[in-house]
């Protein structure tokens, strides 16, 4: 088939949804890859190398989607493209479907298959393919190098000659994949490390990678832990009895990481004005749920806001940017293993729609729109 | 004794020679404090902890060190202020005398006596003194969290779903106070870290935290340890033979940091175009001796130059300005080991002019310049 990986746009993209390994393993498999000039520049993948895997490089997205059975994309970012794809074909990637209805509009609208592979399904098969795995895994690393950063101390204990320097006291709170990345690395970095979660599974998990978890551990607190792996919503007791007992540990930290997210609702508040008033000059929070709200009263999108007190809270939108090029790694061995899916035996575009993969993930078919979280939502008539 | 502590000027300055917590101890002491207002707001310092701690807040450096016997400032930056001491005074600082002779000229006039901090003698009774190592030490550790930061993948090997992200390769050009602390963070951060430097006695400790050394050990590798713990310039051979081991060695790296320093020299080259151009695209170096003269072709002072094949080249100035709250404690930590040397038994201003320290720091005496390395200056008169 003719697949075409175009030159992402949206908030602070830098990636790339194929690299010149996989662009090379595609065009063995006897597919025509057409590449955006400068589509991976900014992740450190030159054109020379994909023209060296076998890549065609064209001058515009338009012109490199044009006649493509399959364009790869970061995200649904650029509606407007979709216009140029060809009647039938399909284009992949994790488009934010609910906050972004308009795209699969779109997609229907031109008659192609839409592939949200944020809503590929959580089951063991799809794990290779799993974008929201891959990249949050690289959000959690890369929180704590951006604190570690911005932070005026140093995170390890260091014993000189003047005088000890004490280690940093790093809390992520919440321990998803972001989240126990981030504990992980704070923890490579030698800072006293806590961690909280609303499920049980997680206490178990923090306390591997050796850190210490902090929750009120009640009835209600066991009986969390929901099917999908994600946390549902705690009950306005919980959150009271847990938002103090969080209140006095953030107010000695130094470091907080906050990964809060539930799915289909706004993030979470977790930290509250009073809080941030608690905590020393100079501290920072890194809230990587400001993209659906944020965990932390006061974060702004894409900013560093830092209280009167001194708190420097840090917003950063698309956090897998700023690891650019293993973001794009990843996330081209996640569609490299997705592909599979979209091919037929002899090679030609043909998703298979008795797969439960494709279905959880298609949000469009044959000029409509087809996926029940979007028909749900008021806006997506 | 009065001690005032100004706020320090020059490039990227944010450190302060005092905290509340060395400022708490000199009071206690008896010794009167004066602070300029917002001395240590940029290291997170605030004037309401002086305050609490015992200082009186001036609104002005000239305010500050009206009437002082002894002013704490981190560097030599503003000369001027020196007019503004009363005859017999005394200053500290990191002055970097030899390139700022000025500074000495200045203090020689207004009948202040200089202390370079910088020049402290590296014997063991003065280690905690050594604001070289307490500020080398952190700029160590600050070089592998900045190039962390710019690098646009992950330093740790990741096993993830998608596949195995391959830990990055740091290679640490010299092996001092800076560069071990390098080492120890970049293995922290799970890199596969390599080191090289012209002492045998680098090896060791450099194998000692677990990095693998690099170098050409040949005879005058093995005689060109120096007593002074520093390297001394080695001949053109063996320079030649280096730079093609390191040359070779450096293609392959993704983060290069260069640490080194030759004492009243400018720094040697040790990373040329060609090795610049055999780099991948994406990979970081840190030119940790920018400030003199640097030890990369292209490094500028202040920036991060990207080459034309990709490579980034952070030239920051002030590293330990980097993390300004650290770097304030090590150095207050430093001057508070030193004041004993500049205080009488009942508390008073009075340099002990028979130790070997005071006579090794001193720039200044009595109206005229004093230290041997100033005077073999030729604008030095």
């Amino acid at each position: 088939m003719h697949i075409a990986v175009i030159k992402d746009s949206g908030p602070a993209e830098r990636r790339v949804a194929a690299t010149p390994d996989t662009v090379k393993g595609y065009v063995a498999a006897g597919h025509k890859i057409t590449m955006t000039k400068g589509a991976g520049a900014e992740a450190d993948f030159s054109d020379a190398a994909y023209k060296e895997a076998g890549a065609t490089i064209s001058a515009s997205n338009t012109a490199c989607v044009k006649n493509a059975d399959l364009v790869f994309s970061v995200n649904g970012a650029d509606a407007k493209l979709v216009g140029s794809l060809k009647k039938g074909a399909g284009i992949t990637g994790a488009m934010s479907p609910t906050d972004n209805p308009k795209y699969a509009q779109a997609c229907a609208k031109a008659g192609v298959t839409a592939f949200a592979l944020d809503y590929i399904p959580r089951i063991s098969r799809a794990q290779a393919m799993d974008v929201l795995s891959s990249q949050s895994n690289l959000s959690g690393y890369r929180a704590v190098v951006e604190a570690a950063g911005i932070y005026g101390r140093a995170l390890p204990m260091m014993m000189t000659a003047a005088g000890t320097i004490a280690p940093a006291k790093v809390f992520v709170m919440g321990a998803g994949v972001a989240g126990l990345q981030a504990i992980a690395t704070s923890r490579r970095l030698g800072a006293v490390t806590t961690a909280t979660d609303v499920r049980p599974a997680a206490k178990e998990q923090v306390a591997s990678l050796g850190a210490k978890f902090v929750a009120v551990e009640n009835e209600e607190f066991k009986a969390a832990e929901t099917s999908g792996g994600y946390a549902k919503e705690m009950s306005p007791e919980y959150q009271k009895a847990q938002a103090e007992l969080t209140a006095s540990h953030v107010a000695k930290q130094d470091v907080v990481i906050t990964t809060a997210l539930i799915p289909g609702r706004p993030a979470p508040k977790l930290i509250d004005k009073a809080m941030l008033d608690s905590m020393k000059p100079g501290s920072v929070i890194v809230d990587l749920a400001v993209e659906r709200g944020g965990n932390v009263e006061g974060s702004k999108k894409g900013e560093i806001v830092t209280t009167k007190n001194g708190v420097h809270i840090v917003g950063y939108l698309n956090w897998p940017s700023r690891m650019a090029a293993d973001a794009s790694n990843m996330f081209a061995r996640n569609l490299k293993a997705f592909l599979p899916l979209v091919t037929s035996e002899d090679g030609a575009y043909a998703p298979n729609w008795d797969d439960e993969i494709i279905q959880g993930c298609a949000l469009t078919k044959e000029g409509a729109v087809v996926h029940e979280r979007l028909l749900a939502l008021p806006t997506a008539t």
